[in-house]
């Protein structure tokens, strides 16, 4: 039985270079779907190019409008291949109209000196947090349980002040292996931080996502059930801000890093 | 008289979306132009375009291949116009080989609630740091005036562990103000982080780098002479390692954040 995940972000190759997606019904998001699920469709389609080398590194994918049930297309363009990297572009439309821009880089994997220098978030072990309890209006988050170390989603405006950050182990509801298209999907699983600012009813959403994948398939494949997600904002400013995540493997390993700059307005 | 910043980036409209620009000898690094000159360069073809609306966001370039000395085109394309944000893609070439892609943000300023909620790093004022003295194959650092509080280029292999972290205050040697071009560059004048932790002969390079810009035109105007950067690696592993960095207004505003990763090699 196919995985409902796998089932999102299946893709048809119709031509050289094309590729067909579909939403999913259980990746919806409050308008569109889950832009996480949109991002991994983007890397699955990608990677199913026969002149793809190498193993992704880097994703960068801009939301230039709301895909709407149904089909779209992915057009994956190969802008250079050098010697140990590769990059490509790509386009994603729905009823001719641009939905997704982006880029993607590949790597060869090369041995060399290795360390982490940020350090994992403080966190008990995931059996003894219950589960977040999901509001109904965001079906895709029922794909996945998370457990909050801190900085949940508030379920009423919160006090004035204080801090974004929020800490949580993420799981797949139903299990899976992690693998690259499981972490760039979880690497947008943040909520808005404006909500731990604003309140929860504040309209936000991601217009621009990169994110650097920093694990191979064997350190992923190596993963247990749950890995740990930390995510804060920058700057609040003119109906924009940046938000930080990093995502962490059951054992300790930084698996990637993500950045995106969420849209946002006031409550009035 | 024009500045040489100025010169560096300018570019000249040959066709609609089409652009000129021409590498500077003021501002060669190891190989090729200093990659924030040539992030700023596309910057300013995107601003030139009639087109334009809003202001800039966010930008993301990947340096495909080496820019040689001389003349290189920037196709600049508009995607999609939506009523706070317009997305743009750009790719430049020289020698009908591809050497940058990317993709601009750029949004309509709307006042809403704001905050800032990382803290600018703590530093002593510029005026009692000494200037860092500067290798002469690098020509693109002669173009301004760094003070670092913490983490300056090593000269010499460093001790193991440690921290990449560099705090430092950076203006421009032949004085200009701040604007989003200028910011755009010195979102990239981190040196290397892995310099600090296996030595300045090490070779690294950018391949993809992602800004945010928070700062508006006022806000810029408004700084003085130095702005204060902070920057850290997150992971080194198969040959890249991602490097965050923050830039900090004189008066503690944050201007920016941005990221990027880049390729390293082991010294052998």
């Amino acid at each position: 039985m196919t995985h409902v995940f796998d089932e999102a972000i299946a893709v048809q190759q119709t031509a050289p270079g094309r590729a067909l997606a579909r939403t999913h019904s259980a990746f919806g998001n409050m308008v569109g779907p889950f832009g996480g699920v949109t991002a991994a469709t983007v890397l699955n389609a990608l990677t199913e190019q026969p002149e793809l080398q190498g193993t992704p590194a880097a994703l960068t994918i801009n939301f230039t409008g709301v895909i709407d049930d149904g089909p779209w297309e992915i057009e994956s363009t190969l802008i250079r291949t050098n010697r140990t990297n590769q990059h490509w572009a790509v386009t994603a439309t729905q009823a001719d109209q641009v939905a997704v821009t982006g880029t993607a880089l590949f790597t060869t994997d090369r041995p060399t000196w290795s360390d982490t220098e940020l350090s994992p978030p403080a966190a008990p072990a995931p059996d003894g947090i219950p589960v977040l309890r999901i509001p109904p209006m965001v079906r895709w988050i029922g794909n996945y349980e998370m457990r909050f170390v801190s900085g949940a989603i508030p379920f009423a405006p919160p006090e004035p002040g204080g801090s974004s950050e929020s800490i949580y182990w993420i799981s797949h509801a139903q299990p899976r292996a992690w693998d690259i298209y499981a972490l760039a999907a979880i690497a947008d699983s943040y909520f808005p931080r404006v909500f731990l600012r604003t309140g929860p009813m504040t309209p936000a959403g991601t217009v621009t996502l990169t994110s650097y994948f920093h694990a191979d398939a064997t350190e992923l494949a190596a993963q247990g059930e749950h890995l740990l997600l930390a995510s804060r904002a920058g700057r609040y400013v003119r109906g924009h801000y940046d938000q930080l995540g990093e995502v962490w493997g059951t054992d300790g390993t930084l698996l990637a890093t993500t950045h995106q700059l969420v849209y946002f307005k006031d409550i009035t």
